[in-house]
C-alpha cells in the first residue's frame, strides 16, 4: 500500500472566526503551503482571497501570485479552485487557470472538477422555532458537457483534472469518464462528505464513507481521498488510511478546535493525519511520488 | 415485519418491443392494475400514453381516465407520474394531478417527487468504436423550493407525496423534509438503481442498494422500496425483502425475458415478488394496509 496523499485544503472561503490561522494573501498561502508540506502534505488546495479583508476573489493575478509564493518555498502540487459557486460561464470559471498556465512558476498541477449537478440545501438547526431548510433556489450546474470541456481545458493548461465526487452518481460518471478517455488512469478523486447542515454530499460518518467505497469504479485505477466539509475529518481519515485511501482536509473545511490549543494551523491538521499514516505503517506520499502516479 | 408493499411500475415510456404486454390505453392500464392487484401489488404507477401509438402524453383526461379504469376494477393505490422529464414549469408538471383531484373516482393517492437535481448521463456501449457517453446537456431540475411546492400541491390535491431517491444526497434531503414537516412520517420512498447505461441512480447491485441503506434517514419512519430501471430487479427485491424493505418494479423498467415464456405480463412480474415475499414469511401488504400506514 502506497503512502497517504494529503491534500491540505487551507482556506476555502472560511472566516478567521473562530480560527485566525486561515491564510488569505498570496504570501500567507505560500507560507501555509510550506508548513503543510513539511508536515506531510503533497497537494495544496486554495481559493484566492482579498489579502486585507479575506473576501472571495476571482482575480487571476491573486491565483498566480499564490502559486508563485508556494513554488518559491516548496515542491507541493498546486490545486487552485475553479471558484465556481454558481458561475455558469466556463470562461469565468476557468480563466485564472489559463492565466496561471502562461508561466511555469504559476502553473496549476491539478484542477478540481465538481462531478455533480446538484441542489445545495442547507439545514439550519440553531433557529428559534425549530430546524429550517434553506437554499430553495440554489443549485450547482456541472453538466456532462461542461465537465468534458473543463477536462479538455485542464489538460490544455498543462494540468491534471481531479474528480470531486459528491455522491454515488458522481462515481458512476467518473467510471464513464475513465471508460471513454475523458479522464486518464490512474486518476485522483476526492469523496466529499458534508456536515454542518450542508446536505449535498454524503454524511461525514463511517456509513457515509462506506456508501462511497461500495460504489468505486470497478476495475479502474482510482486514488481516492476522503474530504469532510463542516466537521472533524480525522475519524474518517483513520478509516481511509486503513482502507488504502487518501485524505483531503484543512482549515478551509473546519476550524479543528479539538487540536492543540484549539486554534491549530493547517500544518497542525496535516501533521495529525501524517501521524496516523505513520502509525498505520503507510507513511505519507511525497509530491514527487504523487507526480509520478498521476503524471502531473 | 410488515407485508411487502409492491408498486407495479407498469409502463413508463417503454416500447412494446421486445415485450408487447406494456399497457397504453386507460382500459389497458385498468386491466393491468387489476391483474397486478390480484398478483399482490398494492400500488400502481403509470404514465399516460397515446392509446394507439403509445407516444408519451401529458393529457390530463388520459391520466384521469386511467385512474377511473383502475378504480372501477380494484382498490390499489393510484400513483400517476408527474411526467416531468425536463419540464421546468410546475403547472405543466402538476396540472393533471389537479384535474384528477376534481372527482373522487380519478383522484391520485400518491404522487412521486424526484428528490434530485441531477445530470442524466447515458453510457452507450453497443457502438462501433467503443463506448460513448451521451447526454452532454441533459439535466433534470428539481430545486428544493420546487419540491416543497410540489409537496404542498400534492397534499392540496388530497394525495400523499412519495420520495423518489436517486442517491444519498436525495436521502439527506428527505431526512431534512421529515425534520421540517414538508413530509409526514411514516413516509414512502423508492430508492432508484439505474442500469442499461443510465448513470444517474445507484448501480443495480447489492453494493448499490447497501450504499442507500447505509444512509437511510436516522430515527425516522421511512417505508423504503427498491426500484431498478433497465435491469431485472428480482435479485434486489430478494435483498430488500430480507432487509425489511419493499419493492417497486414492472415492465415500465425492464422487459423481464427471464420470466415465464419470455414475455411476461406486469402481473407475472408482481407475482414473482409476491412469491418471494411469502417464501420469506412476510407476505404482501394489502392496499388497505398501505393506506393505513401512509394515511393515503
Amino acid at each position: 500500500m502506497t503512502g497517504v496523499i494529503i491534500d491540505a485544503r487551507i482556506n476555502e472561503y472560511t472566516s478567521r472566526d473562530p480560527n485566525p490561522n486561515v491564510p488569505w494573501s498570496p504570501e500567507e498561502i505560500g507560507e501555509a503551503a510550506r508548513a503543510c508540506r513539511e508536515a506531510g502534505a503533497s497537494i495544496v488546495h486554495y481559493h484566492a482571497r482579498d489579502p486585507e479583508t479575506g473576501a472571495p476573489s476571482s482575480a487571476p493575478e491573486l491565483y498566480a501570485a499564490a502559486a508563485r509564493e508556494i513554488r518559491a518555498r516548496c515542491d507541493v502540487l498546486i490545486m487552485p479552485t475553479l471558484g465556481a459557486g454558481q458561475i455558469p460561464d466556463l470562461d469565468d470559471r476557468f480563466g485564472h487557470i489559463e492565466v496561471m498556465a502562461k508561466h511555469a512558476r504559476s502553473r496549476a498541477d491539478l484542477v478540481p472538477l465538481d462531478f455533480a449537478t446538484t441542489n445545495l440545501p442547507m439545514l439550519v438547526t440553531e433557529l428559534d422555532g425549530g430546524p429550517a431548510l434553506v437554499g430553495d433556489d440554489l443549485y450547482y450546474l456541472n453538466s456532462v458537457g461542461m465537465l468534458k470541456e473543463l477536462a479538455r481545458r485542464t489538460r490544455a493548461a498543462g494540468a491534471v483534472p481531479m474528480a470531486a465526487c459528491w455522491n454515488v452518481s458522481s462515481l458512476r460518471l467518473l467510471s464513464a469518464f475513465l471508460a471513454t478517455g475523458v479522464f486518464d488512469e490512474p486518476c485522483y478523486a476526492e469523496l466529499f462528505c458534508t456536515e454542518g447542515g450542508l446536505l449535498a454530499g454524503h454524511p461525514g460518518t463511517r456509513a457515509g464513507l462506506e456508501a462511497f467505497l461500495a460504489c468505486l469504479p470497478e476495475g479502474r485505477s482510482v486514488c481516492w481521498a476522503i474530504a469532510c466539509y463542516g466537521a472533524n475529518a480525522l475519524p474518517l481519515a483513520e478509516l481511509a488510511i486503513e482502507r488504502g485511501g487518501h485524505v483531503a482536509l484543512g482549515l478551509g473545511d473546519y476550524a479543528y478546535p479539538e487540536l492543540g490549543d484549539g486554534r491549530p494551523t493547517n500544518a497542525d491538521v496535516v501533521a495529525a493525519v501524517a501521524e496516523r499514516a505513520r502509525a498505520a505503517g503507510r507513511g505519507v506520499a511525497t509530491p514527487e511520488e504523487v507526480r509520478a502516479i498521476l503524471r502531473a
